[in-house]
């Protein structure tokens, strides 16, 4: 047999990742050619610790083939497969790093809607009056601690049935649960809408296939949804998470972090309940935040 | 900031990979918990090593989604991607790794077809009468030396345009430049075709592009196709290629190996036109192969 080497342009299983990536040097994104070369030996790495069968081999492509089939204007399979496998995560990690005290990120989700409406502070974002109503409230701050003004906070929150607007049209309002608030000189902000409840990720697909073949339950734990804006800060991307959730370490898509709990207190005294304006108990959940200024190096 | 550690269950970026692994401990597969630990491990590092934007990030998804949405019946995108990155061909080497002196095996391609015509040894496979004519012969050996008898020998080809009869039904006879044959006594084999010419992979989607802006071009250096099978053999799937094709040192998916050429000499004085029974002049391709037997370990 012949020595190969990679300057014959012929595939050695030796060199397979080097003959692969030599060829991509016409590349005309360099940025490209460098993510490609890091994908590939990676890529080839892999299958030499797998040593896939024929079939096994097969079986992936399926799975991949299936898994962008599924695909549709209103599911996206692969930004599944990317939650599920901790890579959404990771690539808000990495493009979030935030200086200590500063709140943390957490990945957007499917659900977000541009424009929901834009609401007076203290408005109730729960419009067909179903489940547990729940105060939310808080401050936000800068990183020196002062309030910040003119914070546009967006968000949005399943209902206690673990469905967004957007999943049960003609059965939710539209932009139930939604809604968009601004802050004023003493930076805090409240809201009314219902205790969230955990729900399932799309798992009908093959995406929910590995999480059963994988053991996994396809659950996230209760959360409120936040994007919070300001002129000279950095936009923050977030939840806040319900730290008596049966889900909280298990989060299918690994979106929990010890710093974004936020209890959910019972609030049913008399005084209260009177003070808030509400019939009957609620829950309450304060959360506070702290904005990092955009000039800062992430 | 709170200390996070894989055993809360929450992600952090420095454990990414530990925390979705440790997830998978349910697995009811062992073999797929411990495929999914590799790709999940070498899928975060090279993550890491990107460090994509958020719109790089779905600039892949909508690639991956693209890849799968354009397979159907005919046409396997995924396979094509696992081609160009020389995947498929690192699987094939993984699965047929032969002993010093066997012939070597190359990838199946998308081409075959079940059930070719069996032939008379020295038939034509060319039903159409279309391109330069070949004559293909040479001497199938076990490791040995000994000629090996009883052997299929099933052959396949693109036309001298670079299709195959199954890209264009209706335009190519069913089963055109394919057959099948079995070796006698002497081990030898012949069969005539058409000099094979150099042909471009599907280029119109997904995978194209991504071989156009990484500055390759789709195109197949001109080969033969044979599957060589025998009782008490190891089945060979492999190619030959001739050696002065403009492409042969940048095979768009790799399959060219050192020792699968074989030169195509033109035969055109009289004595050697009559011997072969044939009106003028002709191609002449001799190639040698060399079974494993079944018994060995690959």
């Amino acid at each position: 047999m012949h020595d190969q080497t990679s300057e014959s342009g012929y595939f050695t299983e030796a060199e397979s990742a080097d003959v692969v990536i030599a060829r991509n040097q016409k590349a005309t994104d360099q940025r490209l050619a460098e993510v490609m070369a890091v994908i590939t030996r990676h890529l080839h790495a892999a299958v030499k610790e797998i040593e896939p069968t024929e079939e096994e081999w097969m079986k992936a492509i399926q799975f991949l083939t299936a898994t962008g089939q599924i695909c549709n204007e209103w599911r996206q399979e692969y930004i599944l497969l990317s939650d599920i496998l901790g890579v959404s995560m990771l690539v808000d990690a990495i493009n979030n790093r935030k200086p200590s005290g500063a709140s943390e990120s957490t990945v957007l989700g499917p659900f977000h809607v541009d424009d929901a409406p834009l609401m007076e502070m203290g408005a109730d974002i729960c419009l067909d009056g179903k489940g547990e109503q729940m105060e939310v409230r808080g401050t936000i701050r800068d990183l020196d601690g002062n309030p910040l003004p003119n914070v546009l906070i967006d968000v949005w929150q399943a209902n206690d049935e673990g469905f967004y607007d957007v999943q049960q049209q003609g059965i939710q309002p539209e932009f139930n649960l939604r809604g968009r608030f601004r802050t004023g000189p003493d930076g805090t902000y409240r809201f009314w809408g219902v205790r969230p409840k955990y729900y399932a990720i799309p798992d009908d697909g093959p995406v929910g296939k590995l999480l059963g073949a994988l053991g996994r339950h396809p659950y996230r734990p209760a959360h409120l949804h936040y994007i919070l804006s300001a002129a000279g800060y950095k936009t923050l991307t977030t939840h806040i998470f319900d730290p008596d959730d049966p889900y909280i370490h298990s989060d299918a898509v690994f979106g929990v972090k010890e710093s974004l709990m936020a209890a959910f207190q019972k609030v049913d005294s008399p005084d209260e309940m009177a003070a808030s304006e509400r019939e009957g108990w609620f829950w309450r959940v304060e959360h506070d935040f702290i904005l990092e200024d955009a000039g800062r190096n992430g």
